[in-house]
């Protein structure tokens, strides 16, 4: 298993029909998730075109996970968390841990994204409002999002399989200052695996 | 008053400070719209910021709509409708209509954004997700999305203000396929002006 470090991005390339297990070690951890076209990085998982295709805001084991082109680029086939996982809220940033208080630089989801592509050398792109695996944010039936704490347990995972060749992105939420990572606001590490 | 015939797309700039209205002329009429930072498109209102910044997938009268940088572009002046606005469906595209089965090109809110903004001569940017005016789309206690048509009536408008010098960009939704333009799938003009 390979970890992706407590506040910190991992980029992975998956050959169409490999897959990612992703284990939320410690069962409390938010981990934000991008999927790019490994030959062109303007075509990527898109929150807001999923939304159209599943007719949802929550991705359940067995659906495809599709493009800004409409063309799945994941499906998640397993699932072992009661499957809530956020699809509606943007990446952190640093203009978010601005905006609750902080003076100085914090690590953030959107700086991870493209600090993890860098790492494999894959072009910097836009940046897609990410798949947030087991961040709970339940919305209501008159639209307001409750900020929940993770209902996963330790050593719960996902098994993501490519439809295309894909690049993987990762990132474990460093937010601490609200308790979307457990009411500790701890973050901490994960781990991966990909297999044939 | 200007107009947005159907199935187009018009941009507007606005200086900090101004406001357009924008008027369901017709009561049914879904209408797609962006904005971009005047000096930078690359900051613009962004759906998933926005979410954060709510705490609710629905804008309401008196809100300030963000941008990914975390800061208001417009506020939410007047609105003279139930105040149902979706803010979870990505803008519709050729992919879109080949999904529902169309073999020729049909007309689309994506290329409508890029069309208006070339007219006025601002930059091709990415596509941000859209804040869909008067499209109703109720989101379920368990995350299903339900497709519905406008809650509207005809002369119902939308004042947007300026909180920067800013593009604001309307497309009249061209789909016909699905009655999110009302039941009859009949897509209309709408008018708008542009204030002090």
């Amino acid at each position: 298993m390979q970890v992706v470090p407590a506040r910190r991005g991992r980029a992975v390339r998956l050959a169409r029909g490999q897959a990612i297990r992703i284990v939320n070690t410690h069962g409390s951890q938010v981990v934000d998730t991008w999927a790019f076209n490994a030959d062109d990085p303007s075509e990527f998982m898109s929150m807001e075109h999923l939304h159209a295709s599943l007719g949802s805001v929550f991705p359940k084991t067995g659906d495809a996970l599709y493009t800004n082109r409409r063309r799945p680029i994941l499906t998640l086939e397993e699932d072992t968390s009661p499957g809530r996982h956020d699809t509606v809220i943007a990446a952190c940033d640093v203009h978010r841990y601005r905006s609750l208080g902080c003076t100085e630089y914090h690590d953030n989801c959107t700086d991870n994204l493209h600090a993890a592509l860098a790492m494999i050398g894959f072009p910097r792109t836009e940046t897609p409002s990410p798949l947030n695996l087991w961040m709970n944010i339940p919305v209501g039936p008159d639209g307001q999002i409750t900020w929940g704490e993770p209902l996963s347990k330790p050593g719960d995972h996902v098994l993501l399989r490519a439809m295309i060749d894909c690049v993987v992105v990762m990132s474990t939420c460093p937010q601490d200052m609200i308790p979307i990572n457990g009411a500790n606001c701890l973050p901490v590490e994960v781990h991966y695996e990909v297999t044939g």
